[in-house]
């Protein structure tokens, strides 16, 4: 496009949204032309941020005539420049931060509406001034956008007892890629009316069509909690507690999140405010956590559990949380690693699950490989072990070389996700695909599965305007 | 199609499938040609029973070279015509049955992988022999196959905590339409790689493709129970009943089931060994159960909420089961409603939702209509009102006429359904669409809904195989 027609092009869309919706000074819109991770550098022919969704719309059916790409973009927090435009200049940047209304939220029926824009944070927050409670809770809840969690699916550390972003929405406003909206939030636990696309769009990455407002699922409000850090010896004994703590307190396990000993050193060394949490190191750790809708008293519930566990040695040691104070004190250390192994240095990370029954298993495994290939680094392994999800992360060896460890990235990556083939296992369990696994998931998922995918987006998107580039 | 090319057709089935896979003898095939509530007759060109996933494969194939239409089958117990093929003659009957086998349980990671053609008892019965709980449940257990229940999302009783057979699932074995195996058989809680077309098949009717296995989710064995059989004066009253369990027992309660006093009638009237419950007759009853995977006094919980709620005057009168056999009985009375309706004589049936919290309103206003507009009916109006899902159903009065009662049909369903849209609600809550209700999805569903079901249906069954005329 030349520099004339790219003027025209702008010009029309500030007539379609009005002149302060369409950025293009380098200045406004170099945040939104970078991942989160940097891994990833556009250049847009201009960031737009609507207001409405008959805006989005009317942009939509604008880009089919024109034929141009739309990236949409919510918290710019995800982990695989889902939401980072191409280099080409051709493409724009939809920012969803100004549809952040809560529309109505139905404590009786114990759901709410919310806009793609809201930030997960204020739908939290607005369930719970609701005596309601929305479960999606993950590290980013600060800054990213409802519409980019369920773009994504999005996980969490609350999946072990209220399941995926997917699993939390009752019904979806989607602006679809022919530029028609579909109206479909319904407030409904049952409607067996037709194909399921609300779970089809959701997890679509912004590829079938942007995602603009939800009814989400609401809970009781938590009513009782229990936290522990517990240390173990080994995954395994991590497994069999977690079976122990699913036979006495079934449900209410909210969270079960394995921790190397490692973790905690570089999140102690790096992030402030942080403790070891017992009086001396372990091998592993979990941080688990009960929780229930109605008053119970879960502290004594999880402390038998742990004493349980300890006559049977799957236990070293533990803290219950006695205060809310120290229960954010042990989620700090949780939350931290990513920010910790940023302070570190250079990684290759894997976001991975396998079935539960299979993470001793893999996790010995995939050990002895890291150990044996790759000499200049070192593992970083924890996660929601609950769910068989682990972000298997490898830090450059402090006496590395930057340069030539990242470089044997592609080689570990293949290793690692040809292991996880093996267990049967994803080689994204919750970031999705974006840009960064496009190529994985045409080595790791079946031809008969892509073929499905590139039909029904062929189907849904004939001109491939969807943030073209991504997933497929 | 002539009787020749009819014959050699059959010849070239049985040379794929095995001469006693292929039935073509009246006396053979009529059962799997009529739907179990007697609304349709068809005719196939033959009824096919292969063994394993290659031969439905290799059937569907055929099927796309001649042009022939497949209509899947599994225990032929659904309400909307979905499993019965045309009057043409030129549609084949496929019969899951013989893939019944149970490939495997694994119960630490809490999942199941059964073939489609297992009877839905027999899978409950494979995860309780495993210690595990699969929580799919409905009347027609004893004889419905789970491939059919994932092809229609079936609902039943246990959706208040577990969700619906969709929510149930974590992996799909599927022959798509144009033939190809989509070995999607995972049994991982988390998996962000493309697009959910596991979702997508549930409940898509076998117009996607057939479902040939499942990886199911498993759950703690139920180790403690409760359940009442409650007297309420109104609907309103069951909501506020509702809202007071949640409260005290959180996710514990399983069921929620709302009954008119004219429903324990029919069923004592018609239904063998069942009792009336309570000492005296009330206007509405709810059946609630609360079940729990851990060691608990339910039955304590439940008698201090419904003495709380009998002192706020919601609950008139309660019985708890004090054993299982009387638990049994409640059930009866719930599970035997479509029975005696059936004895009672013809009737109009509607499988609707509503948001919970519209129940009591949407039961008012419509019951009022029912009372002014049908002098020859009568109204039983019950079902799993913790989700919203009413089984509103008209019977002919005893004096009334079934020709005259039953030619007003349309103008009544739409009067319902008409009303269920005012109410955001769903003309298909459980039963799915079928045959029976693709003109009231035309109606009631939106536009741009139907265009991108159309556009999904054509990009993956561009021929029209799987069975034609069904939800589209």
């Amino acid at each position: 496009m030349n520099e004339q027609s790219a003027q025209s092009r702008i010009a029309q869309l500030r007539s379609i949204l009005g002149e302060d919706s369409v950025l293009t000074r380098p200045e406004d819109t170099a945040a939104f032309e970078v991942d989160q991770r940097r891994l990833y550098h556009g250049h847009a022919l201009a960031v737009v941020s609507p207001r409405q969704v008959e805006e989005v719309a009317a942009l939509v059916a604008w880009c089919v005539q024109h034929r141009i790409g739309l990236v949409t973009q919510g918290g710019n927090t995800g982990y695989c420049g889902g939401a980072t435009p191409d280099e080409s200049g051709l493409q724009l940047v939809l920012l969803m931060r100004r549809l952040n209304r809560v529309r109505s939220i139905d404590a009786a029926n114990f759901s709410m509406t919310v806009e793609a824009g809201c930030v997960l944070a204020n739908v939290q927050r607005a369930a719970d001034m609701a005596d309601r409670f929305f479960p999606l809770s993950l590290g980013a809840e600060g800054s990213c956008q409802i519409g980019g969690n369920l773009a994504t699916n999005a996980g969490g550390v609350n999946v072990l007892r209220y399941g995926m972003a997917r699993d939390l929405v009752l019904g979806l406003e989607a602006v679809l890629p022919d530029g028609s909206i579909w109206r479909g939030l319904k407030s409904l636990r049952k409607d067996n009316t037709g194909y399921d696309l609300k779970s089809l769009l959701i997890g679509s990455e912004g590829t079938l069509g942007v995602i603009t407002a939800a009814t989400l699922k609401l809970w009781p409000k938590i009513r009782s909690g229990a936290t522990a850090m517990v240390a173990i010896s080994t995954p395994a004994d991590a497994l069999a507690l977690l079976g122990l703590l699913r036979e006495h307190s079934g449900e209410r396990l909210s969270s079960f999140e394995l921790l190397p000993r490692v973790a905690i050193d570089l999140t102690l060394r790096y992030v402030s405010a942080t403790h070891d949490p017992l009086g001396q190191s372990y091998p592993w750790y979990v941080l688990c956590e009960l929780t229930s809708g109605t008053t119970e008293n879960l502290n004594e519930q999880l402390q038998q559990t742990l004493a349980l566990a300890m006559e049977r040695s799957l236990v070293l040691d533990a803290a219950l949380a006695t205060s809310e104070r120290v229960r954010l004190d042990f989620w700090r250390l949780r939350e931290s690693v990513p920010e910790a192994q940023r302070h570190e240095g250079v990684s290759i990370k894997h976001d991975i699950s396998v079935p539960v029954a299979s993470v001793p298993d893999f996790i010995a495994e995939a050990s002895l490989w890291v150990r044996q290939h790759v000499a200049d680094g070192f593992l970083v392994c924890y996660g929601h072990a609950g769910d068989g999800n682990l972000h298997f992360n490898i830090n450059r060896a402090t006496d590395g070389e930057n340069q030539a460890f990242l470089a044997r990235e592609p080689v570990i990556k293949r290793a690692i996700h040809d292991l996880v083939a093996r267990y049967h296992g994803s080689i994204s369990a919750e970031h999705g695909i974006g840009r960064l696994k496009r190529e994985e998931l045409q080595r790791y998922a079946s031809p008969v599965q892509l073929a499905c995918m590139r039909a029904i987006k062929h189907a849904l998107d004939p001109h491939g305007i969807m943030n073209p580039g991504k997933v497929l």
